[in-house]
């Protein structure tokens, strides 16, 4: 499919000719590097070396504008001085340019001039249709043989390959070439996008999607531009291949998620996360990890499930493996009884037909491929890792070929670890020829796995549909109009709002009176609870505004008076709230914040004082389908709190989800609301009521 | 300090005549290997081949047996057959040797007839006076020049230089050693010790802590053979240098934790890990992080405080190692505004002077060495991160060297982090030679900065005396004479025992009948809380047998007769303890599990449901001194839930460091005690009682 955000890329990734605008002949200048590459990199058709001195450029005919080049020119590259950009770019334009790869810095990453000039050259290249990498951006780079295109300044030539990295920042793209070199990544594409006036990282990999000879994506990624768009670009195309990021930025989250109010937990980073997770994007911490995971996810299969087995010629590694995929949620497979005799055939008493299967230090290729030839079989095993410490006297390259030969055309994944280095190098080569992936330490191995094994439940996962709601529109839009600019809502016309929708409550009366507090109790029944609301008193608790567990009307006039007496000279207009007193001890929070940018943030986590310092809480960007809040409240690091324990039957989670569905309705239907929290909400088991006791409510104020 | 565990070490370490029994003339054998690797390590004495049957191996005269050898032999290294090591053993004792460094196998780890040739081993060395590494291991290595010694298989010979490494498997030695010189370790001593029939890694430890040549000592363990005895040794060494360690294992922790009892709560690896912190070990993960903490702490000082400056010449990895030092919990340190402004004097206005102080993409050596004389000045700073992504036109080996001139003598330590590959081989030499650690990721330099400052805590960790509690010693003993062979004491006397130390409880009265339970709410005073006791009642909650705010004598009677008639048919003989209810909502856990192996190990966690579900628990091995309780709570996930919040004043923590110290007491006067768990244990504020509401205590039944 071609959109707009992939129309014309073909015009900077596989043009027909290149101008280099700004090209020298200077050693050591990134105009000259930019034509070396090119002509390195092979280009097949013409590259026009644009220089308003110099003749010839690297033994190519310059030209003094780009006016003056006689054929047709697809794509510009600008090494120009930052002044002379907007010029050049207009040139271009006029000549018929396709697509423009703006090397120079100095646009919105000097701020002031820079952001004018930046907003210049975006309607420049909006004019004449052209596409526009960068600025401020190390260039790009095709590896297709009849496409090679390298227009970038990198000083590391990337081996060709299947896989396409994007990176926000220049500085690293050279890095992250140079390591994926030295990795042994063959690269399909690259680009480095920097300020995005144009093309962005969603773009690319939106090209990338569509492009058969790209096998796995990669993204360095250091914000998310519209995170909308990316969210339903990247999602479709994850769904046909790995995508992969290391985001930065994780530590703002930190400083962000230590805001004390519940609402605004969502700092940036936690948004940011939600949001490639929801992608399917696999984000790993670093770029090590990254290239792991690719060269992993090139040549072999993801587990389908978490049982792996672990297969070594000693001890100690075994259980350092073992270590690693149970801390990273992975489980030890239980081997089947028919392995475990089979394994005892073949190998010799001392060694341990147990996972992890210890095929103890005299094991030789011979019996490493008996070994697997057997476990390889099991149904028990949904992948292998296979350790090898290579002692005196064992051929370490005959051993990798045992691995390669009995691991082939096999349905799952298989991760080597090659210890120690006699012969270890001979051994890490024969292996990564075959395509499995090879590690010096076992722990390695487990992150990568634990990774291929999300991608693979990524792929399972099916959205529900999301339920529509009986509600009431019109009472709701009632409340909106009476209360409108008020910012917080009062918390009866909140509750009344999220009423309308269907949110239960526990039954309550709002008082003025002592002696109304009473009459109020009786009502509602006992035990109940008295709170005591004004329109500054946000943190109840905080100024010991709430009495719990009153249970005759003496009880609830005594705590009356003592409220009022004690808050109205600090609060002014303090009136009561009498409620019935909700059983059950799971507490949770339900709510939804309005980001500028990500859209509507729903968050489902612990209630009560655990979410205030525990701060257990998931975070999904909207719109939620009907199995997101399931997701959400599994995915809370309590989740066990929610389960079945001591005597109590589980919390009735169906409610919760409702819940959180309907708020979704509400917020769909009114876009004026910037947060909703419904905090503390009891959950209770399935025999009993489940209700809200208290909830927030903020409008836009305009 | 030469004490039994360390006398006679330099028998193997350092003698003057070694003998290889079981050399071999044949390629690729162990008994070859060991007779080269003595030769090529440039061994001063003789060396001694014996064989049966050949004459001369590796053009070295050989000898049909030990005592055949004229001179005499210090060290006999062990390569023959399982079944003739015994022969070996007594011969070599015969023969006055001091030490045997055993590699052969086939003993304890093949059990049954291996365990009694261990066992045998063990004795002959013992009469002997000899001492012995292994059996099992791949023997030991000195580098000192005068007593040059490589006694061991490794195919890798480690280079010289000052750290000492044991490593408790033989396979992983080989890898530890291969992967050390990769790294640019160099090696004084190491030793594998394979199954410690005699020598322990304990004693090398007090060996190497003697030994001024060596300068860290590196461990991998997999077991801890004695704590108590492995806790004072390496506890007085670490004082002198760092001791670093790799412990597999980590997984069966995960296993035991899942225990559902909290007095069981410490698993075989919370102990050691809790065993190895005591000790000041710094404990990594993988061999990778191991051999960078090595290099830094060889070289760099440890940081005395947390605040780290990050100087960069790119946004991305500044970002990047910001992400990793926050989350790692080291801090950005607020540069000083002297130091902003002396900055702004130096740099173009483009750069940020804010931390990560970023030079920007055209920063070379004399703007990086401007920048670092400035920041390296800066008190508000603890520690330095140098990033460097190495641009074209600039001479990444230049700001190496600015690197290293600028922070020569500086009394903070300095990571560097050079990214990219132009010039970057160069760079990483330059700095590595000046000792300064160099990482091609901001992340692994965040994680050995976290350990160096870790280290920095531990040294400047001062004991408090532990006090002396006046108790009535007498009067928990008679209890525990009425309760002999008990195993769980009845409630009311594990009480009576806790209170005899001084642990207070929340009043309450024991009674059997609901009428009486009526007269004794009175007595206590309401409200109050009702619990059913019987003898196989021990989770209380799963059987609802605790009813709380109860607030009249009529709720009481009512609750007392439904437990009864719920719980007679079940239970037998139960009985009603009528408790005051106790203030506070701050649940603590308090106790005390004695280990086979470790003895006391002491638990302090957050009680009530988060204990059981969150198992927030943190556990020391005694004896505690009196700064450890503090330590403990301290280092709970939740502490936060002990502060101050919402209107609540913070816990009154030093109630609860007393009674961990009172049930300390208790613990060390009565040795049957196996068990004790108080919780909850109510933390008040410090304006009201603190109470323990609920306890356990279990003796030996014998």
């Amino acid at each position: 499919m071609t959109t707009v955000r992939t129309r014309g890329l073909d015009g900077i990734f596989r043009p027909r000719s290149v101008a280099v605008v700004g090209a020298s002949r200077r050693e050591g200048s990134i105009g000259r590097q930019v034509v070396a590459n090119l002509i390195a990199g092979g280009f097949q058709g013409p590259v026009y070396p644009v220089n308003t001195r110099a003749e010839v450029v690297l033994s190519v005919p310059a030209f003094s504008q780009v006016s003056r080049i006689p054929g047709p020119v697809d794509l510009a590259v600008l090494v120009v001085p930052p002044d002379a950009v907007l010029k050049v770019a207009e040139q271009c334009g006029k000549k018929g340019v396709k697509g423009l790869v703006v090397i120079t810095a100095g646009f919105r990453e000097i701020g002031g001039v820079g952001i004018q000039r930046e907003e210049k050259l975006r309607r420049i290249a909006e004019r004449h249709g052209m596409r526009v990498i960068g600025p401020n951006c190390m260039g790009i780079v095709n590896t297709e043989p009849e496409f090679a295109c390298n227009a970038s300044f990198s000083a590391t030539p990337p081996p060709v390959g299947s896989v396409a990295m994007v990176s926000q920042s220049g500085a690293l793209g050279e890095a992250i070439l140079a390591d994926a070199a030295q990795a042994g990544i063959g690269v399909a594409m690259f680009a480095s996008v920097g300020n995005r006036v144009d093309v962005t990282a969603a773009d690319l990999v939106a090209y990338w999607g569509d492009d058969d000879k790209v096998k796995v994506i990669l993204l360095y990624l250091e914000t998310v531009g519209e995170p909308q768009e990316f969210l339903q670009v990247v999602r479709a195309v994850a769904r046909k291949k790995p995508v992969i990021a290391v985001k930065s930025g994780r530590s703002d989250a930190g400083a962000q998620a230590a805001s004390s109010h519940t609402g605004s937990i969502a700092g940036a980073d936690v948004a940011a996360d939600t949001l490639l997770q929801q992608c399917g994007v696999l984000r790993v911490d670093n770029f090590r990890d990254m290239f792991s995971l690719a060269q992993a996810l090139l040549n072999q299969p993801p587990p389908r499930g978490r049982r792996m087995a672990v297969v070594t010629n000693a001890g100690g590694p075994g259980i350092l493996a073992t270590d690693a995929l149970v801390a990273l949620g992975m489980q030890m497979a239980a081997i089947a009884p028919a392995t475990a005799r089979a394994l005892r055939k073949v190998l010799p008493p001392e060694a341990s037909v147990h996972n992890p299967i210890d095929l103890i230090a005299s094991a030789d290729a011979a019996r490493y491929r008996a070994a697997l030839r057997i476990v390889t079989r099991d149904p028990e095993v949904d992948g292998l890792v296979v350790l090898f410490v290579s002692p005196i006297m064992i051929d370490a390259a005959a051993v990798a070929q045992a691995i390669v030969d009995e691991t082939r055309e096999l349905q799952k994944p298989v991760l080597a670890c090659v210890m120690g280095r006699q012969r270890g190098d001979e051994a890490h080569a024969i292996l990564q020829r075959a395509g499995i992936p090879v590690f010096r330490y076992p722990e390695d191995a487990a992150v990568t796995l634990r990774l291929m094994a999300r991608r693979w439940r990524w792929l399972q996962r099916r959205p529900a549909k999301t339920p529509k709601f009986r509600v009431d529109k019109a009472a709701a839009a009632r409340l909106f109009r009476t209360h409108r600019g008020r910012g917080w809502l009062p918390g009866a016309a909140a509750e009344a709002v999220l009423q309308a929708y269907g949110v239960p409550f526990a039954p309550s009366r709002r008082v003025q009176e002592p002696g109304d507090a009473v009459a109020a109790a009786h009502k509602v029944g006992f035990p109940v609870v008295l709170k005591a609301e004004a329109a500054d008193l946000l943190h109840k608790s905080e100024h010991r505004a709430v009495r719990t567990g009153l249970r005759s009307g003496d009880e609830v006039f005594a705590a009356a008076q003592e409220l009022l007496t004690r808050l109205k000279p600090r609060f002014g207009d303090v009136s009561l709230q009498v409620q019935r007193h909700a059983d059950g001890h799971r507490e949770v929070l339900l709510g939804m914040t309005r980001d500028v940018r990500y859209g509507p943030l729903y968050a489902a986590g612990l209630g009560g004082v655990q979410v205030e310092l525990l701060r257990d809480v998931v975070v999904r960007i909207g719109p939620l389908d009907g199995q997101d809040p399931h997701e959400m409240f599994a995915g809370l690091k309590g989740a066990a709190l929610l389960g079945a324990f001591r005597g109590s039957p589980p919390a009735d989670l169906d409610v919760g989800v409702e819940v959180l569905l309907r708020i979704q309705q509400l917020v769909q239907d009114f876009p004026q609301i910037q947060e909703v929290e419904v905090n503390p909400f009891i959950l209770a088991g399935k025999d009993r009521r489940s209700v809200a006791v208290d909830a927030r409510l903020r409008v836009e104020t305009r």
